[in-house]
C-alpha cells in the first residue's frame, strides 16, 4: 500500500487538507495518508524544509511526499517533483526541497506540467488541491515520473538561505533558531556532525552557546542532566542541536523566538 | 473500501474524535475515515454547512460525510440521513445540510430512529459516538438507507439564515463573512455566479466591495495581482467571493470578525 | 487489520507524530492507525490517564493502544506493555496505565527491554519514536508479548495521585477537575457510579457541588434541563461527573482551572 504524506501550513481550522486527501482517494482509494504536520507557521518555507527532512527517512522508500508552503501560488513559480534517496517529494519549487539535495543525488525530477494529472478546473490560490494532490495519487498508482513533465534542471532549483552551518577560521559556528516545538524546545539549524567535529578538533575545550545574554557551556546527554529548570543544549532526535530546560519552557524561560541567532563558541573547560 | 469523512465542532483537545473512529472501525474495520476538520467555531451550524458544501465534491460518489454540530443534544431535536448528489450526509437536522438540497435534488432520506443501528448504551450528551458514528458504520456496509427510520418529509428539515445572497433591485448584493482561515482570508456567503451575473449584466461597471470603511474596487485574479498588503476580491477555491491580503492577514488587517456584512455595488471603473 | 492508537502530548505543531505513524507502517504496512488526542496537556499524566481510559472501551478488542506522556525520558523509568481487558497498552511506567488496572486484571505485561525491536539508534529524547513505535508495530504484526521483556512485578508499577474518589464518613466526596474540554465542560474524577450509590443510600436528599463559591443542587439529566448560561452538573459520556452551563462555558464562567477541587455534600431538597 503506498504511503503519502502531507506537509503544509494550512493549519486545521479549514478543510483544505481533507479535501486534498479527498481528492487523493478518488485517483487512488488504496492510498495511506499520513499527516506530517499542517502548522508549518504560515508561508515559512525554511521552516517546513528542516521539519521535512528530519520526517521523511522513518517511512519506507518509495513514500510519496507533499509539502506545500506556497507564498507564491497563483504566479509563474513551478512546481517540482524530485527522486531523493528512493523517496518521492512534491512542492513548490521555493526552496523547500533543498535541504534533500544539498548532500544527496537527485535521482530523476521534473517540472509538473502535464495537466493531464491534474484535476479539470484550476484555481488560482490552491494547487495543492488541483495539481499537487491529483499528482500525488498518480504518482501512487505508479505513473512514471517522467510522463508528468519536462526533467529538471538542477541549477535551476531554488535554495533556502543560510543552508549550512559551518566552522569559521575563528573556531565559531553561527547558527538561526528555525523552529520552536510545542514543550518550548529550541531547534536550530546546527547540524550534529558540525559540532562533534568542533569538539574532535579541540579535544581540550568545551563548546560554549550564546542565545540572547544567556551562555550555555556543555552538550547534555539528556535533559535530566542538569538541575530542574536550568537551560542546556543537547542533540535532539532530528539530529541538530537543540536548546532546552530541564522540565521547563525553553522558548518563554530564554526569552527566545523562531528566527534569533546563536554561535557556538570553544572555552576552556 | 467505502470513505467516511468526519466535519465537527469538538476540536483537538479531547478524546471525542478518536472514540467516534473507534466506534466507526468496531463496526466496519474497512472504512477509511478522513477528517475535514474539527475546529468548526462550537456550534456554529452556519460555518459547518459552507465549508461541508466546499468539501464534499472531492469525494468519490458514495463517500458518506458525518457532520457533528449538536447545540441541541440531548433535547428532541432529530437527526436525519440525506443522500445527494450520489453522497451521503449525516448530521442533526439544524440546518447544517440545508445548502446541499437548497438546489439539489434529495435523492433519499430519513430521520434516524433505529436504534438497532446505535450503540446500546446511549448518552444524552455525545450522540456523535452513540447514534450518528455507529449508523455511519452501518451505512458503510451497505446498510440500505431505508432500514434506519421513516422517510424524510422534505418540508420539515431546517434551514440556516441567510441562505442566499441575491442581486437586489437597487444592483447591490449583501453578505456576511462566514469563515476566516489559518491565513487570515475571509470567506463570504457571496457565491461566484452572482458576482459574474451582475458583472455580466453591467460590462461597463465595476463591482466595488464595503467591508467596515474599506472599499475594494474590482475582482483580482490571484493574489500577487496588487501590491504586498493590499486587500483584494478574489473568487476563492471554494466558488465564493473572498477577501485577501497579499502577503498579509485581512482579518487583522481590516480588523474584520466572522459574521461582519459586506456589501457589492458597481461603480465606473 | 490491527488497530494501533495513540495519545501524547506533542501537539500538532511538529512532525512527532507523523513520524511515529511513518515508524510504525514501516515495519507494519497493515496496521490502522487512529489519534486519540495529542493535546494532553504537557507531561499531565494524570489527564492522560483519565482519557485513555474513557477511549479505549470503544475500540474492538486486541487494539494497541499507545501512550506516551513522558516527562522522564531519557532517565531510567521504564516503559511497560500490559493487556488488559483484551486490549493491550504501552506507555512510560508512571502511573499513566494505572486506571486500567485499578479495577480490572492484568492478563499480561512486561517491562520493555528486548532492543531487537527498537529502532537501531536510540535517540535520549524521543522513545516515542525510537522504542514504542516500533513495538506497537511488532504487537500489531502478533509479536508474542513474552519475547519483549520480562514479565512486570505487578506491586512495582506505578500509580498516579488521587486513585479513587470516595465517600467520607460525612457523607461528602471530594474530587479534583481533572480536564476541560474545548466547550469548557469540566471533567472530574468522580465516578458515576459513586454519585449513584451515595444518591441511592439517601433518597431524601440531594447532591450538592461546591467549586470555587459556587453551589449546584441535583444531578441533571441534560444540558438543557437547566436554563441558558445556567450551571449544572450532569454524568457526562466518560461515565464520570462533569460540569457544565447550558448554552456556555462552564470554565470561563465559573472561573475554573484544571486541578481546582470540589466537593460534593447532601442537602434537603
Amino acid at each position: 500500500m503506498p504511503i503519502i504524506t502531507l506537509l503544509t501550513d494550512f493549519g486545521h481550522f479549514d478543510e483544505y487538507v481533507g479535501v486534498m486527501k479527498g481528492v487523493i482517494l478518488s485517483i487512488d482509494p488504496d492510498a495511506d495518508i499520513i499527516d506530517l504536520t499542517h502548522m508549518i507557521d504560515p508561508q515559512d518555507i525554511t521552516q517546513a524544509a528542516y521539519l521535512l527532512k528530519a520526517s521523511y527517512p522513518y517511512f519506507p522508500k518509495n513514500t510519496i511526499h507533499v509539502a506545500v508552503v506556497d507564498p507564491g501560488v497563483g504566479t509563474d513559480r513551478r512546481i517540482v517533483v524530485l527522486k531523493i534517496d528512493g523517496h518521492f517529494f512534491l512542492a513548490p519549487d521555493n526552496g523547500l526541497l533543498s535541504l534533500l539535495w544539498q548532500n544527496q543525488t537527485i535521482e530523476a525530477g521534473v517540472w509538473l506540467n502535464n495537466s493531464r494529472y491534474f484535476l479539470h478546473s484550476i484555481s488560482r490560490t490552491f494547487h495543492g488541491r488541483d495539481i499537487i494532490a491529483p499528482v500525488a495519487a498518480w504518482l501512487s498508482r505508479k505513473t512514471p515520473i517522467k510522463l508528468l513533465g519536462p526533467p529538471v534542471k538542477y541549477s535551476d532549483l531554488k535554495t533556502i538561505k543560510n543552508l549550512t552551518s559551518k566552522i569559521s577560521p575563528e573556531n565559531s559556528i553561527d547558527g538561526t533558531v528555525i523552529s520552536i516545538d510545542r514543550f518550548g524546545n529550541l531547534l536550530t539549524n546546527i547540524e550534529a556532525g558540525i559540532i562533534h567535529q568542533m569538539c574532535r578538533q579541540h579535544p581540550d575545550k568545551l563548546p560554549v552557546l550564546k542565545i540572547g545574554n544567556i551562555f550555555i557551556r556543555g552538550l547534555s546527554s539528556s535533559y535530566q542532566i542538569v538541575p530542574e529548570k536550568q537551560a542546556l543544549m543537547i542533540i535532539g532526535s532530528r539530529g541538530y542541536l537543540e536548546i532546552a530546560v530541564n522540565c521547563g519552557n525553553a522558548s518563554q524561560q530564554l526569552e527566545v523566538c523562531k528566527g534569533d541567532p546563536i554561535a557556538i563558541t570553544l572555552a576552556t573547560p
